[in-house]
């Protein structure tokens, strides 16, 4: 390949807007945070479908949220939204991946080598560049040395020594609810800065480590509602 | 068991609540509905804790939000908080159950039974009560006629039938993003009322049937801005 000047000028320009924006970074708010990867989804999807620039209230339109949030957001970090022109849809997309840190690669460990844990492993192997699975857990001895995806199933006793040699950024609980806890205290011991919690109990951590629950009942209880309204409507009609 | 008047009290006010609700359920946005579940999972944990009353100044503190929102939340569906003695914690968690549609049964299929398809449907068997797996499809020869859960696995080739024989609800997509499309319009045609979609592509849906898609990547990324932060602030440190 070429020398390839665009990329190299995109490298560069996320990597300045890194240093600049991890200055400012203490003032964004947890809430902005994790709109972040939504903004971050719909602006990918843009990029496959047009190019060029976008107006908040284009992107309001879509995201189904009020340009006025988009706007407060985007300002957050510098905006580069101009009056009239509206935000540079690759520009805001790499200033994006710069503020959640998408600019370097993140390890990670899945304990739980159960579906969700092999559906998870395979989530990341296949979808996100970025991440990858250096390793799996599991307590089961039928399964401790099988592989998924090419990572071999180790045993939950070789947890701690794993985790001392390599540097794992990030652990993945699929365990059951019941030994989620202990799960986690392995690898805040190990040293991860950071949890993907999928079993669905509140984890004590200590607070120099960041947790992200994933409730996938919320969406579920979301779509009951509107099953029950939709049916609701229809037995009134006949 | 005896006659249980306050089960039946319970039950008998849920169903006011219910009717009284449907009627005013055009006024509640689809933010609040999406907020419904997370103050639920909150209140169900504080009815393990505690029972009585809790004031939106602490239940704001608990769930990470502005007690102006609950209070403006809870106001679309008559609110019940009085001032100076806030909300009765049972009494709004049967409110939330009532409007969710949480006083019947869902009737899903799970489309694809792989790792992902297996794990959601133990999820609900597990977790979910009034909810029920009636069915799973699968394209793969070695695994039809295998069963989770006393859940027979079937040929895709069966949903047509199986959807005009059961009034099944809610189609729950587990499919790689390059099914998902085709699994939509076969449930879509089956006549469910919902999909819960998993993969991670957007699906073109009749506007009479409900979408949720789980999209478990924000919350890696948001962990990543998280991991990156630390690291940072350690290496500046060093």
């Amino acid at each position: 390949m070429l020398f390839d000047a665009r990329l190299f000028e995109t490298r560069f320009f996320t990597g300045f807007l890194l240093r600049w924006t991890m200055k400012g970074n203490e003032r964004i708010s947890g809430t902005v945070i994790k709109r972040l990867p939504r903004y971050r989804r719909y602006l990918e999807e843009l990029m496959h479908k047009k190019t060029g620039r976008i107006s908040s209230g284009e992107l309001s339109r879509l995201i189904g949220c009020t340009a006025s949030q988009i706007r407060q957001d985007f300002n957050n970090f510098g905006g580069f939204g101009q009056q009239g022109y509206g935000y540079n849809i690759e520009s805001l997309y790499q200033q994006i991946n710069g503020i959640l840190g998408l600019v370097r690669e993140y390890k990670t460990v899945v304990i739980g080598a159960g579906n969700l844990g092999l559906a998870v492993a395979n989530y990341i192997y296949t979808y996100e560049d970025g991440f990858t699975v250096a390793g799996m857990f599991d307590v089961r001895p039928e399964i401790i040395n099988t592989s998924a995806n090419g990572v071999r199933i180790r045993g939950v006793s070789e947890i701690d020594d794993f985790l001392a040699e390599k540097q794992i950024d990030i652990g993945i609980i699929t365990t059951p609810s019941a030994n989620a806890q202990q799960a986690a205290d392995r690898l805040v011991k190990g040293g991860v800065k950071g949890i993907w919690n999928f079993a669905p109990v509140d984890l004590e951590i200590p607070e120099d480590v960041a947790v992200e629950n994933v409730h996938i009942s919320d969406s579920l209880l979301s779509l009951a509602y509107y099953v029950n309204k939709t049916q609701s409507q229809q037995d009134a009609e006949e």
